[in-house]
C-alpha cells in the first residue's frame, strides 16, 4: 500500500504502517538533507487562517524537494461556498468546485489547506472539517490538512517523531500526560484531538488530563476510548494526571460545553488558573519531558522553566515540521 | 515583427499574427510541458485588486519557465500618483515614475499589474486604464495588463485558446452569443469588453446580448463594430440571443448608464434575475458551449447542470490561464 | 575578521574594512552578476512594516544567489513578546524566545527583520530598537536589520555604494549636505541616522541642516560628533546648508522633541513648507548630486527638475539595493 497520490486529511486516513514510513523518512532527510526529488512539481497552500510555522514548514519542504510553493493567505477575500445546489447570490464568490475542481487542481500537483473554526459560533455550526473534505472531493489532485477544526495531522506527524526520536522499547512502558493548560482565550481542539488519537494508536499509555467541563469531542474521545483501551486514563486533577509522567504534552483549547459562549467560555477557564505546567508539578514527573506545539503563553501555560529547561523538547519539536512536511510531500508525490 | 520585450495592454496591441504566436506556443507548451528558458530572469506582479486565478497563473508560468517570480499584494498599502507635475502634499506617497520608473523597473525583467476601478465611483472617474498606462509609460521593461478597467488581455488569450481548441475551419461559421447574466453585485467589465474585440476580430459570429440599460463603453462598442461589421449583432432578449449559437459565453456586468450609482445599479439589475444560462436555454443552442471566466455564481449567473455539463469548457478555460501566460512570458523574454 | 555568521543590525557593527568588503563584493555583482553561491541556503524576512523596495531587493538578491527567500508580512498577526519572565496573559501570543529561538532559527539560515516605531508614541516609548534586538539575541542565525527605529544599514551601504561610485580621492574633499525636508507626515529618522553616522565615518564632510526643534536623537548626535569631528557642522538655515555641496541627500523625519505628539508635531512642520530642494537652492550648490532613498513627495521634499534631472542620483541609489544586498547575503552565508 502506498501513499502515492494519497490525501492526508487526519492520521487516522493512514495506517500505523504508513505512519512508520513518513517518519522513518523524516529521519532519512534529518540525516541527509533533502534532495530535490520533486522538480516540476507543484504545491499549493491555502491559508484561511494565519498561519507562521506551518506555512513557512510547507514552503522550506517544497522548495527544498525542489518543487515550487504557492502559498497564499486567502482569509476573508475568498469565501467558498461548499453546498452542492446551492443558489450563489449571497456573500460566497465562489463555489469549491470550480475555484479548486475546474481551476486549481487542474494547475498545481498537491493542494495544502488550513482553516479554522470561528470559536465564536455554536460547535455544530463550526463546519467540523466541512471546508477540507470538500476541497479533498473537489480536487483532482492530493488534499493535505493544514489544520481544521478537528484535526492537525502535520503537527501531529511532528509530534510523534518527536516521541520516537526518545522514547525506546515498547509504547506501553512510557505514559503520556496529555493536559489543558490555562490560557487567557479560547483555542480550537485539533491539535488535542489528533495528538490523543496519535498517542493512542501508538501504543503509548495516555493520560487525558483537564478541569471538567473542557471535555473534548465525544466522538473523538469514542474513537480515543477505542484505541487506547486501558491504556487511556482520564484525570481532572492536575497533580494526579502529570504526576509520574514520562511525557507531558500541553495545550489549552476551548470548553466544549460552552462552545461559541465565549462570555460562558471565559467565566469557565477563569476557574482554572492555575492550570500550569511549572518546575514543581514537573518534578513530581519521571522526568516529566515537555512538550507543546507553539505558540505558547509563557508562565501562563508553562513556565519559563520548564519550557527553557533540560527537559523541554519544544525546539526539536517545532523544527522537525519542516522534516515530516517533507516526508509527506516526499512520499505522496514523488 | 516580434514580441520580444514589447508590452500588453490590450490584445488590440497585438496584430493577429502576434496573436496566433502566442496561441501556437501555449498549445506547444501543452503537448511538451514548459521548459525553463527564462532562467536569471525576473518577473514581478503587482495586485493593486486580490486576484487567485491570475496570480497563481503568472507565479507558475514564470517559475516553470525557471524565472523569478516576485507577486505582491499592494492594494491600499500603496496609493501611487500618476500626474506629471502632482505636488504630493496628499495621501499619495509616491510617484509611479520612481517606484516604477527609477526603482523596480530597474530590478526586474517584466511588470504585471491588476487595478480594477473602484464601482461605486462615476465610470468617467473610474480612471479608465490610467494606472496600467502609467506603469507602462514610467517603466523601462514590458508590461502586462492582468486586468484593468476596461481590458483583461491574458484572459482573453486563454477565451480564444479555448475556441480554437474546439472550433475548426472558417471562424464565421461560428456562432458566439456572449451575455450578460445576473448577478446580485456590479462587475467589471474588461473580460467581456476584451472578449467582444477578441471575437470580432478573430472572424467569429459574434451575438452581444444583455438587457436594455447594461449597454458597454461606446468606444469600445464602436471599435467592436469596425471590427465585426455585420458579423456581430445585438440582442436584449436573452432567449433570442441564445438561440442555435455553437457557444454561449456567459459574464455579469455593471451598468454604464447608473455607473457609481449603486443603489440604481441594484435596482436596474434586480429586474433581469431571469438572466441565467439554464438547461432549456442551452438545449435551444447548438449545441451552446459554454464558457465562463470564473468565478461564477452557481444557479445564478449558470445552472449547475449546464456548468458541470458535458458541454462546459470552463475548466479547460480556466487551466489554459497558465499556458497563455507562459506563452506571453517566452515570447516577451526569452 | 570574516563577516561569516555574523549579524548586521547597524552600520557601526561593521569596521570600515568589512564596510569596504561589502561594497566591493556589490561592485563585483554589478559587473559579472550574481552567481548561486547559496544553492540551499535559506533567507527569511519578517516585515512587521510595509515594505516594496526593501523585500524585493532581499528575495532578488536571495533567489539569485540560489538561496530561498521566504519573505512574510506579520504587521498586526504576530504581536511578539519581548520581556524575559513575562507571563503572557494578554495581547501577545508568542514569545520570541520561541518564535525565534526554538523555531525559526533552526530551519532558516538566516533572519531580515523590519519594524518601524509607531509614530504617535513617545520616544521613550518607541521601542528603539528593542524587537531587532531581542530577534538577534533570539536567533542561532545571522540578522540582517531591515529597518528599525534607529537604523536602516541596508540601505546606507546602498548610500555609500552610490558615493563612492561617484565621489573620488580623499572623502574629505566632497561635502555632503544632509537635509530635512518638509512632508506633511511625521517619518522615521532610521535612514537620516544610518546616513550621517556612515557619511561622517567614511571621512566625507557632512553638513546637517534641519529647522531648530528637528533634532535627532542625542545619542546619535554625540555618536555622529564623535565620528566627524570638524568634518560635521549644523545649519539651520536650509539655503546656507545647501550652498556649494558636492551632494544634496534630503530626507524628512519626525521632531524629536514633540515625538509622539502628532499634533504639535503637525504644528511645527508646517512653519517649514518652504524645505524643498528646488532647482534654485541646487543651482547654488556645487553641483548638488541629489539622492533620496524613496518613496519621495515630489514638488514637496524636492522639485521635478531636481528629481529628474542630470544630478539625480537616485535611480541608481534605489537598484543599487538589489547588489548590496546580495552582497550582504554573499558575505555573510556564503
Amino acid at each position: 500500500m502506498s501513499l502515492r497520490e494519497r490525501s492526508i486529511l487526519s492520521l487516522q486516513d493512514l495506517t500505523l504502517d504508513e505512519t512508520e514510513q513518513l517518519l522513518t523518512r523524516a529521519a532519512g532527510f534529518r540525516e541527509d538533507g533533502i534532495a530535490p526529488t520533486l522538480a516540476g512539481r507543484r504545491v499549493c497552500g491555502l491559508f484561511f487562517n494565519p498561519s507562521l510555522r506551518t506555512r513557512t514548514s510547507l514552503e522550506i519542504a517544497a522548495r527544498s524537494l525542489g518543487a515550487q510553493s504557492l502559498c497564499y493567505d486567502v482569509g476573508g477575500m475568498w469565501p467558498l461556498e461548499l453546498e452542492d445546489g446551492a443558489v450563489m447570490d449571497g456573500d460566497k464568490i465562489e463555489h469549491v468546485r470550480d475555484a479548486i475542481g475546474k481551476f486549481l487542481s487542474g494547475v498545481v500537483d498537491l493542494i495544502g489547506v488550513r482553516s479554522f473554526p470561528d470559536l465564536g459560533r455554536p460547535y455544530a455550526e463550526a463546519g467540523a472539517d466541512a471546508l477540507v473534505q470538500a476541497v479533498e472531493e473537489a480536487a483532482e489532485v492530493p488534499v493535505l490538512n493544514l489544520e481544521s477544526t478537528l484535526f492537525h495531522p502535520m503537527q501531529g506527524l511532528a509530534d510523534l517523531f518527536t516521541l520516537r526520536n526518545h522514547l525506546e522499547g515498547d509504547p506501553s512502558d512510557h505514559t503520556i500526560a496529555l493536559t489543558w493548560a490555562y490560557h487567557p482565550k479560547p483555542l480550537p481542539m485539533a491539535v488535542t484531538n489528533t495528538a490523543l488519537l496519535a498517542f493512542c494508536r501508538a501504543g503509548y499509555r495516555v493520560r487525558l488530563v483537564h478541569p471538567s467541563g473542557f471535555d473534548l469531542d465525544p466522538d473523538v474521545m469514542a474513537c480515543a476510548q477505542e484505541l487506547g483501551g486501558d491504556r487511556l486514563s482520564r484525570h481532572t486533577d492536575m497533580d494526579e494526571g502529570l504526576r509520574g509522567a514520562r511525557v507531558i504534552y500541553a495545550k489549552s483549547w476551548a470548553s466544549h460545553a460552552s462552545y461559541g459562549n465565549l462570555e460562558e467560555d471565559a467565566r469557565q477557564r477563569a476557574l482554572h488558573k492555575d492550570w500550569i505546567v511549572n518546575e514543581e508539578r514537573q518534578a513530581a514527573a519521571d522526568p516529566g519531558a515537555f512538550m507543546h506545539c507553539l505558540p505558547v503563553r509563557r508562565n501562563v501555560v508553562v513556565s519559563d522553566s520548564v519550557l527553557d529547561g533540560p527537559h523541554s523538547w519544544v525546539a526539536e519539536q517545532a523544527r522537525s515540521r519542516v522534516l515530516v512536511q517533507a516526508a509527506v510531500l516526499h512520499e505522496v508525490l514523488a
